[in-house]
């Protein structure tokens, strides 16, 4: 039962597209995720994802358009929405979803992270 | 299904410890509050209650400790620990408790809004 600084968190790793748990709330996660170049398209059919930019530019790709976020901005996928995250340069971005959520969703892929660590 | 900009929606009202909802995902409410001067002492029995603080300053006072908050940093009040946010000037901050939580808790007071607006 700490207080969290999201800054110094994201300072203590540097692997892209592998969240680290950072809370725990109501079966949820608070993960923290350093992203740069593309994700892969997936979709989580039971659960909504959140993500907040905290640092940077991050795109979610959509089928049917582009999410833009910067700093500052958040969005919220919505169980069975396919969609791809992007961004062109390093971002930081937390993100909210119980816990059971896979972050690669029905795909695995080299990609997947099945045990995310606390940081 | 858009996103939100945390200034912008911020700009949208004024009154303090008046949470607007956000966004909705797992039956959980992301919350905007403005918070200023001392809210009530209160307790959730059955919910964990996030709080990020997106400008100023805000102290969660509990029974044994104060957690001072800044920009950029978060904490999570544990379900049945009894709480008290207060902060000395003005601060924006992002709540993220399931949907049945009420913002007093089991506390009903002047402050308590039975229904939250969308914002």
């Amino acid at each position: 039962m700490e207080k969290v600084n999201l800054h110094q968190k994201f300072k203590l790793f540097s692997e892209f597209w592998t969240p680290k748990i950072a809370g725990e709330l109501n079966d949820q996660y608070v993960k923290l995720a350093k992203t740069k170049g593309e994700f892969v398209w997936h979709t989580h059919d039971a659960e909504d994802e959140f993500f907040l930019v905290v640092k940077g530019s991050l795109t979610i790709r959509l089928r049917d358009r582009d999410i833009q976020l910067n700093e500052g901005e958040f969005f919220i996928v919505p169980r069975g929405v396919e969609h791809k995250p992007f961004s062109e340069k390093e971002a930081h971005v937390l993100v909210f979803e119980p816990k059971v959520t896979l972050h690669t969703g029905s795909e695995k892929t080299d990609l997947t992270v099945e045990e995310l660590e606390w940081i």
